[in-house]
């Protein structure tokens, strides 16, 4: 768990109707500030989700499995730093590594894993083209081509 | 404030991730409660809604105008009591009267209201068939046709 | 409807689980931009808000009445300018009226109202302090105090 | 992934606020049924969640993992069947196991899985008294105590 292998992280604040009755954010919007980060990730890339929920490149992603580990708590108003990397890269899956910290106390608050299916037009899955493959190889140096 | 009033009634309970750090159902989240006594009413009447978020009569809505006055709080687990009205119609537009009650106590939480209007395929406004019309008259003995 | 009126604006991205199925924002969702926009506002004059819902100045604020005029849609990943003020304030209770503003089209998404009351330990309503007071009115020239 | 292992199956109904731009359940949104789940599993042991988000009996827990795998889509008015079984209990925690069904068409839409651990009120682990392990072996044959 060292956040200096992630090259991009945002900052995200929590909100009043993100907490629970414990004054905690509930553990269900932890995917939300998960998502978040994978969207702005493709944006740091040069690429935008259209409002079809497609990215102006073409591509069209499922997620087919989500995780998080819960290590500390985040309260209302913490600013939240998310950091986020593509581990690894399949045929035609890949990977989402993530980390949210508190921004302020730097204690590390979850981890979180999102596998993602390109699909096409039918719904099935099919390859990444090789330009995609090539910018994500060159934003990540540890990334694993299985 | 006259429940009497009501033809259609659904109970909702009041979900973990619905109440905020002071144990309350969020100002926001009372909408949500509103927007399914809004679907359901519709069912009611025998229309379901589609995945594309048209009924399947052809009727597709927009909100142009959601309020809620809160009277008392809902708190985690509570069942409430969501009551629907039409109120008035117009010639491409109508009005939700909602009221929610505490189903066990019958405190009024809150009382809402939502005015919609029928939009063609161009997002113009469009008026009702006498068929609506007709139903929502036959269900609401105090309809008004404005 | 004039947003030079307007001291207090921030930026919001619509996020992908804010859209609804016809790839607007759903129009529960503009509340929660709206309730960003009045803890920023508070933010901006000095005071956070602390896990327990309650300012750090010991302000505890319940939502009586909340209201949306939906002008035009919002999209996936438009980027929106929350305008807020305090448009008068009473003994115990104070208006927020605020604009959604398309930030990049300049084109205006809804306008917003929230009546929100002053509330102490036993949930009664109880007097604004003046320094509240001063400060609300020396940040909106145009302040109604009723 | 044999629904008849499972005891404990609730409905849901799919809401206009949880599906996406792709008319689909947004995925971070089948966390919100799973919980609904398993509050309503507790709730047919004779439990009720309080406002505080303790349980009646005292029990708190809080989530340290949650999983899905997403198998299928859920639509927009979908009636959903939530089943819900704890696999296994350790000294001071368990893990639920939980499928969502398609409840009209029997299609599968995703398996899920939260760790949960007791607390006690300085937020450290506890173990289980007797009673709540018996009550549960009791309800679920396949239990595995670890």
């Amino acid at each position: 768990m060292d956040l200096s292998e992630y090259n991009h992280c945002i900052n995200v604040r929590v909100r009043t109707f993100e907490v629970d009755s414990q004054g905690i954010v509930h553990n269900i919007n932890y995917f939300k500030y998960l998502e978040i980060g994978r969207v702005e990730y493709r944006r740091n890339l040069g690429y935008t989700i259209l409002p079809s929920g497609i990215f102006n490149d073409g591509l069209k992603v499922v997620v087919v499995h989500n995780e998080i580990d819960y290590r500390s708590f985040a309260y209302l108003d913490d600013l939240l730093n998310i950091c986020t990397k593509i581990a690894w890269i399949k045929n035609s899956s890949f990977c989402f590594e993530q980390i949210i910290e508190n921004k302020i106390t730097g204690s590390i608050i979850c981890e979180g894993k999102g596998i993602l299916v390109n699909i096409n037009k039918m719904n099935e899955p099919q390859s990444f083209g090789q330009k995609f493959i090539d910018e994500i190889k060159t934003f990540e140096k540890d990334l694993i081509i299985k």
